[in-house]
């Protein structure tokens, strides 16, 4: 997972596209603490359009609920910074977007603590076909953007992982 | 205009979010070609969720029209790679994002060729208030990345511009 700075490059995203490719499956995003920066990662890889559908950053409650999607009952159950809501942005990308896999992030970029939650603390989650889900929970340190890099580059570590255990599908 | 890389932060958008913030007015993204980066930088700013709503990333032509709800007909008659789809889809994304004001992109970040249109040719618009639009076509030199960092650049420049022709909005 090395980012190239000049090129914008990220070796992660570029397995995750060429093997999405490979099985001609779609991907598309949701995010709200990096808002718009995995979809952007995703995107500097040449190609990126044969895979990737776009995305939602969604940045205001209401825009993960009514543009995105996202169960409003599990949002007011568990809260914004949580496992569940990563998991429901990550269901709704699937449905709104209409893409085989998609990405989730979700938590306190800093660089204040937000309703109880430090900041660095981020949810980040994967959806797939046949109810494939994975989430994983990250409690980063740093600056504001690098809590976002670390998001970005956790999301896309998980999406890899779950493609490799799901080669079949 | 300035970007620092270690941190992030765009001078220019910094200065929009403040100018917005003083106004009570909102801002949502659109965005083609640059694919979230633009909100991904607007959300460097701490504080930036006073006043940006969210973003829609639409690399799909029916993500275009179907999520973010730009007109459908505007894209048929022009292409994705016309000033015309750029206003469509900033006009599109206050409705949709329920924003006072929203930036577009769109064009071609290479590196080679799309449907006639050369690499560096990007059209960015921003929709505000009232039926404020303006829209720029640049001629962008460089590799992909330059290309899209040269087009987040140029639509915060654009809407900076715009915010201050509409001081009393």
């Amino acid at each position: 997972m090395t980012y190239d700075e000049e090129t914008g490059r990220h070796e992660g995203a570029a397995a995750c596209l060429a093997s999405l490719e490979a099985r001609g499956q779609t991907l598309g995003t949701a995010e709200s603490l990096t808002a718009g920066l995995v979809a952007a990662t995703f995107a500097t890889v040449p190609g990126a359009s044969n895979v990737l559908r776009g995305g939602i950053a969604a940045y205001a409650v209401d825009v993960k609920t009514d543009v995105l999607g996202a169960d409003p009952d599990v949002i007011a159950r568990h809260g914004v910074y949580s496992r569940e809501c990563a998991v429901a942005m990550a269901v709704a990308a699937r449905a709104t977007l209409r893409c085989d896999w998609s990405v989730a992030t979700t938590g306190v970029a800093g660089p204040d603590p937000d309703d109880g939650h430090p900041a660095g603390e981020v949810h980040v989650a994967v959806a797939g076909p046949d109810a494939v889900v994975a989430s994983r929970r990250l409690d980063l340190a740093g600056t504001r953007q690098q809590i976002r890099t670390g998001s970005v580059d956790a999301v896309i570590g998980l999406l890899h992982e779950t493609l490799r255990a799901h080669d079949g599908r």
